[in-house]
């Protein structure tokens, strides 16, 4: 099986490449890499751009075109949000495409127009197998939208509370973010010398584009709509984020725990900590796990649930791997590991 | 007046020398800094210890005994839980003595014995003098307990919304801090290998013991009980920290703005920022500021506050040398700077 | 005395402002801050550009024109190689004109026409007063050319030794430095997920600008020339430059001590350190200091001097506003610290 | 085959883990993880230490005793210095013992003995297949001494110069490391609010325990005594060094990298990067490569080396798997990946 990246300069496409390069399948020669493409890189070799892939320095980009993507069983595609919908009309219904930008993430029309000023393109299998039905919807799929990274920690850590019942909905998620979150961008505030030593918000009060999907994950999962207040930080750190989730509960401790073990306890990737052991991004850096701790804040009367990720791997590219492993029929965790990189 | 330092090979004893060293009072030499004491780094010069404070960095630090305190008119305190009374007592009355420490911080006893596990030493004038009344307190006061780090900012986000009954009393605070609030403390958690690259919480659910002192100041600027949901959390830097507060609002934002605006319009040391420019903990560094960005989530009916501050300036030596400017009668921003070192 | 900035949007013109807020002059009144002008920025409140700096918020910023710079006393210069000299020329010879930039500062038209490209514009008296004869050429001097920060802190780490003759003149620089030192520059390389955790030499093997400076300087010291090894070193901080300088030695450690503390011995802002005790930056962190260590490494023979500075402060910034003293008559040392900021 | 790591609660062991984890002898089931152990953390899960091992975090860390290592086929030692002598005398000779401390690395008594101030345990062979004879003598082996993190980057990279003669034998290196290398030590100038912004050299002039390992490797290539002066540098990041080696020159830039393509033409790990571009930390963080770029300085007549390592990977766990490998007769390369995290 061929695969195809396009956007390989950029953080996503160098994490899915990075992830192919250490997949058994690869190492087998089942898979195989062909095309990389780019946007403004293109001609470039690829070690000028991603000097840690070593094995593939010496590949030169290609351009972004449905030609040069033909004939790839499988095809990532980590590009500007808009320009994925055309690519995938291009190809043959029969190619596993695999979207980690936004496009086909949200199912409704108005909310995508709210948060994108732009029409909506449509939805896809959503690529998260944790959630109920996820699994079944990613087996054997062929157009895959891989989810945003904050939406995939914040869902993870309050789907079991919202299935069960246990909190109301109304759900309030601050998560701290390192800033290759926010992608490969010529930013004057996301250069070193501004990030370093300092933290800050951005897109408050509603205005960050990964609100409304937390906000359908929760419905998909609990049937009802689930008021979603979600803010965003960035930290001085290139990779990870750590999610702190709270919601008024209806349950003691104990019982909320009850509900994260049982709804957890068979996920190769999810990790419910001891009791007391609470997340750290530090340690799931260039792992796909989740880790999670449970607590009840009995005096507020809310439920704290804090999760771990690193936003690259579980958070984009871990996610579209896992996500590939079920479409094409390959061992769901193959490639993907639960070992952090650390200290 | 002679100036004594308690703890001055600490982060906090660092930091009022730090600003001592620039304050106009003692540049025309009507302060004096006296006897600079230590726990086990007695005997050691402090050069050795914060070799930052060239000036000093001949000063060889005594043993913390009253003894050594005595003679002098103003004493700061920066030293481990439960020895400031020992100490203040010890003292004559007329003494100003300043504690960065946490012993004469919450009114309640109960709060106290339950946070902190040991009988209630009292109450002092809380060094915040921006909270209602708070200015009027610490006029000529000769005992002054310095907030909490994470209490200051939260308690100056919170409180104008609060007074004005804008809110359900109902908050939630999230807040991301640098390192050194945890102090110079030889744990494991705090080498830089560990919290390079990783964000985590810690003490959360309630169990973090600013928790009662953010109640307590709420409840006395509002006159109700709030209830505080508070977690804090550590990021890969060494100052600063970014409070994240929300509460359920009953009003939009251009009045929850007007509130803000009349409150510390004329405070010299918070800064609402212009709409849409928000904190960042880089920006303050090193000064006495807080910066405030105020904003309404509709849809999820919250009341968003942001504030950023220096833990080691505002969140605790300046606001011990704005203190000791209020008590003595020096101008109150004497020595202190709304001016960062940045980037 | 009025005086206006251009380049205020930049990371020295922030940092010659900071300091000026701090300067005394300008606190009594004798020193107005003026024009501040930006290229790309201009018509942008200062405030979005430099939030550090809240005094000056809503100032505006002008064009960088001969025409807005008119009419000031003194005027500091952040800008693109380049385009100093004309501004220079536009303004009357009583103004004071300090360039934080490298057009005039290399004598020898052939050294800047081989590492700059371009037709030399001339060499102004050079704002490093701790050099032999330095401190007269700056007094009452009304152009002035800020030294490179590289050539700043190898300089003084090296001239001594040149001076006494206790080395042989073939020396080697590896210095670390924080990345303000490249400026506000959108560069894929200084973005933040590039730039934490990682560190990176760059400009080898002599083809740093700052090369030819560090030359100019020893042989003005020594009278013969002195061959320079520069290899600049990136490191994951914002600001601060670590400069390890080793050169063939002819004496032992206690000589070469001896020529250390003779020649910096008077000097307000060198401190050569208590033996054994290393230089770090952080301890320079917006200070005007430089801190040495001089060692002798017997086996290998040679001389080794570790200096620290922060980059933009004595490094650029520190160095205008000490040369601006010099020129106008203020005391040399106001408005300057050697006072850190840290942890 | 049964593995043990002893010192499994340090940055050594649990890199030897997080490798061995990702071993395809481990995944077949031929390789088995037996005993880990520790000093004063036995009797905790490995969970609470390593967050990072989750396949893991269950298991117990026992003593380190040589009864516990006993009846392991491979026994990893990462061990304070002095201990590993009599653990591996009370082994069989036929047990693999890899030893990442410095116990067994240098040959020379004096040379131990002035360093380290003990008396000589004696010498293993040397866990540096890349050098000459390296491979050969670990091929098979029962004991091997892991390399220093420093030496194994200075001394790969001036092994060539030195084996061809083209360089004087007066090498300097500086070295940037990220704090891990320091080991899981608490001590106050490894907390992060002292690491972070800061950079500061120690150890110099000589004084570094990796000085006489770098100048027996030296003297091993090329036959003569190699003066070394070595300046270690700590930078704010975990993982990574990155070495500065100047010597002086005999050859022009294109013979030098001639004699670099040579040597290493044909080794899995080592990368001489594409002429222009250098190497950065950051590239190989996790991996085992070792990347380089050579220059020539003409004008000061040196040539420059310089190399980057991931000082956990390479610099002692990768190279303690590696030897593992040539011991027992695995391919060299497996569990071994060139693949960097970034960023």
């Amino acid at each position: 099986m061929r695969v195809a990246v396009a956007g390989a300069s950029g953080y996503a496409g160098g994490e899915v490449l990075r992830l192919l390069l250490a997949h058994p399948e690869y190492r087998s020669g089942r898979l195989e890499i062909g095309a990389l493409t780019a946007g403004s890189n293109a001609g470039t070799a690829l070690g000028a751009l991603q000097p840690h892939l070593l094995p593939l320095a010496d590949r030169v980009l290609q351009e972004t075109t449905p030609e040069v993507l033909a004939g790839h069983d499988i095809v990532f595609l980590g590009l500007p949000h808009g320009q994925s919908g055309a690519i995938a009309q291009a190809l043959p219904e029969s190619t596993v495409v695999i979207d980690c930008g936004a496009d086909f993430r949200l199912t409704d029309p108005a909310a995508w127009e709210k948060y994108y000023g732009s029409a909506h393109a449509g939805s896809w299998p959503y690529g998260l197998p944790e959630l109920p039905g996820g699994r079944a919807a990613l087996t054997g799929a062929r157009r895959i939208a891989v989810p945003g990274c904050y939406p995939t920690v914040s869902s993870v850590a309050l789907a079991p509370a919202v299935a069960a019942g246990i909190i109301e909905p109304t759900v309030n998620v601050v998560a701290v973010s390192g800033t290759s979150g926010a992608g490969r961008k010529l930013d004057v505030g996301l250069l070193g010398s501004e990030v370093m030593g300092s933290v800050r918000a951005y897109s408050i009060a509603g205005a960050h584009r990964h609100t409304p999907e937390i906000a359908q994950n929760l419905k998909a999962v609990g049937g009802v709509d689930v008021a979603v207040s979600f803010t965003p930080v960035l930290a001085p750190m290139p990779r990870g984020i750590l999610a702190t989730c709270t919601a008024p509960v209806k349950v003691d401790a104990a019982e909320a725990r009850a509900v994260y073990e049982k709804a957890y306890g068979d996920e190769p990737f999810i990790h419910l900590l001891p009791e007391g052991v609470l997340p750290q991004t530090g340690s799931v850096l260039g792992s796909n796990a989740i880790t999670l701790q449970v607590a009840v804040d009995s005096d507020a009367g809310l439920l704290v649930v804090i999760g771990a990720i690193d936003n690259l791997t579980k958070g984009t590219a871990g996610a579209a791997v896992q996500s590939m492993n079920l479409a094409v029929g390959f061992d769901e965790t193959a490639g993907l590991s639960t070992v952090g990189v650390a200290p």
